[in-house]
């Protein structure tokens, strides 16, 4: 048997490994370990599943999946940048693009092409699919840092304003998960767990 | 704005990050790090999304991909179960059942049941959906006792034949998979990093 094409795609399966040694700066659930990206693109992929009926339009979830489970492939080459950080361009930089290239490129060309399309596709942020698969992405280290009292915008010193400026983009996938986002943001406030600016 | 609904299913978000500390005993690939069961569900999605073309049937890829991204959740409870433990029953026992009902029970009643019947079906491994996830289930761990010239096999002295015992069942979801699966296992044999049975 001729195992050509599978060979292709074992090597991308190994490559991918990586991912579970990338991490985050958000740490797990009630804890003082680190998430990495292969639990965290884990944990997205079933949020989206329990959660998908509140995207403002009905979304295909199987791409929304695809997206969430493949968006931080491309760490493995470019590295993890942190939400916060304000030294860093946050949109698709050139590092990324060229990882992707790379990683995805050890698939057989068909589909090499499709991953890449839909990593882009998330990165744009534009359709419905790549909208909620975002407020995913953003909602999770949210939870977690209020069940750390706090977490990273404690340690990072990072303010009401900002949180809510960055957290805004939820609504674009889902104003029902906005609005309960928003009020557990005005809550860690109340609850001395989140800073106002001065 | 009533988030009652909702609150269920963030609960549930909740619990299930205690599968990231649930460890297998199977490694990472090249590696002597323990795979959590969150990373191994991540690899396993990516995998069918992958490999579905292979499938000795077309399969609903969505299915297979919530079967494996949430398979494990049950041995928050129950514990990890180790493929070649020859005092256990390796069917779905008692206390996973339990599990079931307890964990995916925090979802609202529709989605709970939803859920545990997507679960039962991957258990009972008579669709070609569970069938094709079960593959990738006995795929990973073969791919990466490969790559750690041995792993499990050498760690607890299982030998050739129950190896292809065990993995034979790649072939109830694919035929073609097997037939690489089964290269590679003879291969291991002639590389001297699975022995015979005396
Ligand atoms: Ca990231």
């Amino acid at each position: 048997m001729n195992f050509e094409h599978l060979l292709k795609q074992v090597a991308f399966i190994h490559e991918i490994d990586k991912v579970k040694y990338i991490l985050r700066k958000t740490k797990l659930f009630n804890s003082e370990r680190n998430e990495n990206d292969a639990e965290h693109s884990w944990h997205l992929a079933v949020m989206a599943i329990i959660l998908a009926e509140y995207a403002n339009e009905p979304v295909d979830v199987l791409k929304v999946v695809k997206m969430l489970l493949i968006h931080d492939v491309v760490e493995i080459d470019a590295g993890d940048i942190f939400l916060y950080d304000t030294n860093i361009s946050h949109t698709n930089t050139a590092a990324e693009q060229k990882a992707a290239e790379r990683i995805f490129g050890l698939l057989p060309t068909e589909q090499a092409e499709e991953l890449i399309a839909i990593w882009e596709e998330f990165e744009s942020g534009e359709t419905m699919e790549a909208k909620f698969a975002r407020a995913m992405d953003r909602l999770e280290p949210l939870l977690q840092n209020i069940s750390n009292k706090g977490g990273t915008w404690k340690e990072f010193d990072v303010r009401y304003e900002k949180v809510l400026e960055k957290k805004g983009v939820i609504a674009k996938g889902s104003e029902h998960l906005w609005a309960f986002a928003k009020e557990l943001i005005d809550e860690s406030v109340k609850n001395g767990i989140l800073a106002v600016a001065d």
